[in-house]
Formats: C-alpha cells, sequence, structure tokens
C-alpha cells in the first residue's frame, strides 16, 4: 500500500506491562500488513502545566490530530498538584462513551458460556463530576450530575451502535426509581432518542435487577447504555463473567469522531519488566486495537486478527499465566502471528 | 411455654403474594412451636398524614413497641402526595443496617456453589438523600451525603457481626478513588472501627473490582459492608448468584434494636390472588424469619426452621414454579412442617 494510504495513530504504550503488551499489537499489526504508523507517546516524568498531569500536551496533541489512538494501562503517579491520567485523557479528549463488547471467548471456560452483550457508558459526568465537599464535621456530600446534551449524546451513540452493529436491542440502565431527577433526565433523552429508532428494542432496567439479571442470565441483554458509575460497575461485572479484564477491549469515543481504544485493565508493575518480564497477557490490548480497527472501518484487518487472538486462545497451547497457562508474552504473540 | 415467655412482634403480610408467604411462616412457626405472637398490620387504603405513606401510625407504633417484626412486599401505589411504603419504614423506624446472609442453597444448582457471605448495607443515607434539584435547564444534580454517625454505626454494626457469628474478614466497598470525601469518610469511619477489632481482618475493595471478583471467584469474600447504593446493587447482584431474592433473607437493624426482618423480592402480582394462587415461594419470607428468631436469640427454633427449608429444597421433590418445580405454596410449607 502507498504512503498515502497509511494512517498515522497514537501509541501510548503506559507504564508497567504496558510496554510489551504493545510491543505484542505492534507486532501483530505488522504481520498482518495493517497501514498503520504509530505516534508513539509515553507519560512523562513530570507534570506538564498544560495538562496540569504527567500526560504531556504533544500527547494529548498527537491524539487530536491523529483522531485515533491506543492506549495501554497508565498508573497514575501518586502525590498532590496533578490530575489523575485516565481522568484527564478522558476531560481533555472529551471522551464521552466508553464502549466494550464483551464475549465469551471460545474455548476459554468460565461459567458462563452465553455473554455476547455490549456495555456503553457515559464517561464524562455523573458521580465523576469531582464536586464534593464537607458540609459541617462528619458530614461531606458530592455531586452527580447528569445533563441534557451528554446524556442524550451517549443515548445516540448507543443506538446507533445498535442499528450499524446488527444489535436489536438497548437497556438503560438506572436507579430512577431513587434518583428522580437525575437519572429520570438520563431515561428521558433514552426515550426521547429511543423514538428515532423504532426498529431498535427499547428497555429501561433498574442497576440492582441488572445485576442480579446478568449474573443468573446475561443472554438477556445485548446493548446497555448507562451513566459513568453504573457504566464502571456493569462494565467490571461483565468482564468477570468471561474472565476478567485481561481479556476485554474497550474503545473510548470523543466529541469530533476520536476514538481511543484502550486496555482497562491495571499496569501489573508486580509481572513487568525486569525479573518476572514476559509473562503479561496482551488480549486486552490485541482486541481493543481490533476496536479501533473498526473504527477506521478496516473490517478485512480486524476480522483477521480478532480471529487468530480468538483462535489462539481457543487451542489452548499457547496461553499466558493468568489463563492459566505457561506461554510467554512473545509466544503467545507468536502463536497469533503464526495463524495470521 | 407460658404466656410470660411470649413474644409479640409485628406481621406486614404485605399485598400481593404477601399475604399467601406470611401464611406459610405462620404454619411453620406454629408447627414448630416459635413462642411468638404476631401483630397483623396491613398497608392502609389511604395516605395517613402522620406517616405520610399509605403505612398507618399503628403499625409503626407495632413495631416501635414491638422492637421485632417481620415484613412481606409491599408495592407502593402510585400517585402523587406520599412517601414509598419501604423508604418510609426505614426512615421512621431508622433502619440503619440491612443484613442479608447469602449462601448456595444444598441441592440447588446455579451457577455457583460456593456462596457463603453477608452483605451489610447503609440503609439510611448516601444516594437515597432525596435532595436533588434542577441546576439550569439540561443540567440536574442529586447529593449523595455520607455522614460520620452513620458510617460509623454501620462499620460498628458489621464488625460485631462478623466477631459474634464467627466470620474472619470484613470489606470495605468504596469507590472512594473517585468520591474521596464521601466515599474516603466512609473508609476512615471504617478503619477506625476495624482497629478495635484486631481479630477481624480488614479490607478495602473498589466497587467495580469487587463485583468483577463476586462473578469469578465469590468465595473470596466473607463479611461486606458499604454505603447505601452500592448495598443495594452487591446485595442483589449476591442474591443472583443463588438463585435470586425469592431465597435470599435479609434483616434491617435500627437504632434501640429494632429488627425488621424482610423479603425483598417483589409483590408479584401476576400470581397473586384469584386467577393463578398459592404459586409463590415463600423462602425468603421464610429465611427472614429465621433471622428474626436469630436476632431474638431463638436459636434452636431458628436452626430446625432453616433445616427444614434448606432439606424440602434439597430433596428437590416439593418446589415451587419459579425453581422448576409445580408444587404449590402449601404443599410446599406442608413438606417443610412434616420435616419438623
Ligand atoms: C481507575 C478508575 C478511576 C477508573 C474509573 O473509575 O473510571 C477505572 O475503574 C475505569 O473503569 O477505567
Ligand atoms: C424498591 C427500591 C426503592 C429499593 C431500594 O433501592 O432500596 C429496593 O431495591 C431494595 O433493595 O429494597
Amino acid at each position: 500500500s502507498s504512503a498515502t494510504d497509511t494512517i498515522r495513530a497514537t501509541l501510548f504504550p503506559g507504564d508497567g506491562i504496558g510496554p510489551e503488551i504493545a510491543e505484542s499489537v505492534k507486532q501483530v499489526f505488522r504481520t498482518a500488513e495493517v497501514p498503520i504508523e504509530w505516534e508513539e507517546h509515553y507519560v512523562g516524568d513530570q507534570v506538564d502545566p498544560r495538562t496540569q498531569s504527567f500526560l504531556t500536551w504533544e500527547s494529548l496533541e498527537s491524539v487530536r490530530r491523529n483522531r485515533v489512538g491506543l492506549k495501554g494501562p497508565m498508573a497514575t503517579p501518586i502525590g498532590k498538584g496533578h490530575r489523575s491520567l485516565n481522568l484527564t485523557l478522558r476531560k481533555e479528549l472529551n471522551l464521552y462513551a466508553n464502549v466494550r463488547p464483551c464475549y465469551s471467548l471460545p474455548g476459554y471456560k468460565t461459567r458462563y458460556d452465553d455473554v455476547n452483550l455490549i456495555t456503553i457508558r457515559e464517561n464524562t459526568e455523573g458521580e465523576y463530576s469531582g464536586l464534593e465537599h464537607q458540609v459541617v464535621r462528619g458530614v461531606v456530600e458530592s455531586l452527580k450530575i447528569i445533563t441534557r446534551q451528554a446524556s442524550l449524546r451517549v443515548a445516540e451513540y448507543a443506538f446507533h451502535y445498535a442499528k450499524t452493529h446488527g444489535r436489536e436491542r438497548v437497556s438503560a440502565i438506572h436507579k430512577a426509581n431513587i434518583m428522580q431527577k437525575t437519572d429520570g433526565l438520563f431515561l428521558k433523552c433514552c426515550r426521547e432518542v429511543a423514538e428515532k429508532y423504532p426498529e431498535i428494542t427499547y428497555e429501561e432496567v433498574v442497576i440492582d435487577n441488572c445485576c442480579m439479571m446478568l449474573v443468573k442470565n446475561p443472554a438477556l441483554f445485548d446493548v446497555l447504555v448507562m451513566p459513568n458509575l453504573y457504566g464502571d460497575i456493569i462494565s467490571d461485572l461483565c468482564a468477570g463473567l468471561i474472565g476478567g479484564l485481561g481479556l476485554t477491549p474497550s474503545c473510548n469515543i470523543g466529541e469530533g469522531g476520536i476514538a481511543l481504544a484502550e486496555a482497562v485493565h491495571g499496569s501489573a508493575p508486580d509481572i513487568a519488566g525486569k525479573v518476572m518480564k514476559n509473562m503479561a497477557n496482551p488480549t486486552a490490548l490485541l482486541l481493543s486495537s481490533v476496536s479501533m480497527l473498526r473504527h477506521l472501518n478496516l473490517h478485512d484487518k480486524a476480522d483477521r486478527i480478532q480471529e487468530a487472538i480468538l483462535s489462539t486462545i481457543a487451542e489452548g497451547k499457547y496461553r499466558t499465566a493468568d489463563l492459566g497457562g505457561t506461554s510467554t508474552t512473545t509466544d503467545f504473540t507468536k502463536a497469533i502471528c503464526d495463524h495470521l
């Protein structure tokens, strides 16, 4: 493919095991001849005053320019005077929806073999407003903010996603029986959008009941859309159903068509680097890179890579330690490349 | 036993299937010769101005006087100008802790056979403050309130419960990485109480991670204590692990030693009364009545009744429709009585 076909994408390898699993993605993309050129950015070692965090201004500019990126785990350094890396990315890039496809992996046994759902989380407001204060000694309050704009935006994304991905149902998850105004507004916005998509079934499920139904029978759900905190909780619950965060891809969608795919697991400093290196499971980042390719409409490449990852896991010969195997990151990656 | 040994307890049969399952409890208690005399109170058919709800003032007075009660499902009538029945009870009786033992039922198969945990939910504040308002058009906020007093009170209850019930660990569930002040205060209170119980292991688990761990391996948990909304979510999730709300007991603890045991499932109007009567599963209310007996230190009676319920379910000959059987409520109840 000619140079003009090449797409530039930002890569944040992240910390801990991040660089090892990012290397795995780079190798798989090379093997599959994905026409992507990475612009790599590492987390800085001092606070950048323009971002008020350890993220460099250049790295944010890179995502803004490329409109597409991939991000490994980032542990926020401890200390005062700076913002969480993950929250800074969401805020600065206005990443309003976190999308997580969650399906049972063929051949990797958990208690569930019938999971096939998508969680779509509002990613900018709700309980994450950061507005908290002490009212009097011993009494503190925090504000949950729900806006019409952000609720419509994420609802629109969810219904559009359902329609374009052959999904049949959108469930809005809420606690409007208690938070009638905030979650009530969220539901009102979902209903408005639902009317524009008569071909998609719309339902509303209270979060406590939703969690009970998910653990009893996850096949009841298709696409779930919800405010920030419920999305945080339910997307991790769903990841647990299929084996954990090491296996689940995630993609953040921002205003203006930005997509930042992301492995949402931790940076596992204990198995990164010197003594225990080359042990990490790159699956979540690899599947996130597949989400990124789909966002770019590179579906052929996405299908091939996804198929190679799933087959390698299904065969079971090469699995990393977290899945009960003994393969190194590089062996597992090589097995995927051999499948391509 | 002589009349002076008799304990008076309030009984709210509730609506829908409530009276049918309450009848089951009364029959089991008679058969087991439990020295309890019920004071029955039904939900009124008009708003009582003294309670601002359909609950009668007399019924609340009855619980306050007896300090112990059992409650079936209550559906709040739709309409304005009155408060939710469940929330009114919590508020008026200051029911500060909701305690739910959750264990796999021998012989009743779900995807999990290793659940044995207790959820303890703060029941009076947090996201349930009822304080919400519109800031400007399209922007609403709700207040989450955490107080030192309520947090210490529920933490104290949880550690005391762990100690007196042979439990080894208390996990405080939170999202203090985001809500540093509110959930931070909750954790601070838990830590203070933990110091008084050096024999109990104390840990803190972020709610998203907790839900993932619960669905992967619930055996990791023992006693969980948490703010109101997390408790609402996690207690239902845990109920799902063992088969649903129809099987899980619950008990509310109030200031001054009040205990109101409660079946937390719905009133299932579709299978109550005329056409489809006598189909409801009374297990949750029966096991809740066992919790009530334990609270009264009637452990012999509690053990015998619990044993009879669990054996009947384990044998599998008499099961109600929700558990895949064909027994009526009265058949199932009779089978339990035969066990006694
Ligand atoms: C680390 C934490 C702040 C973050 C969140 O709560 O959003 C994480 O749980 C996630 O889901 O990305
Ligand atoms: C019905 C609802 C208001 C209630 C709650 O949220 O507390 C219920 O879910 C419960 O757990 O008792």
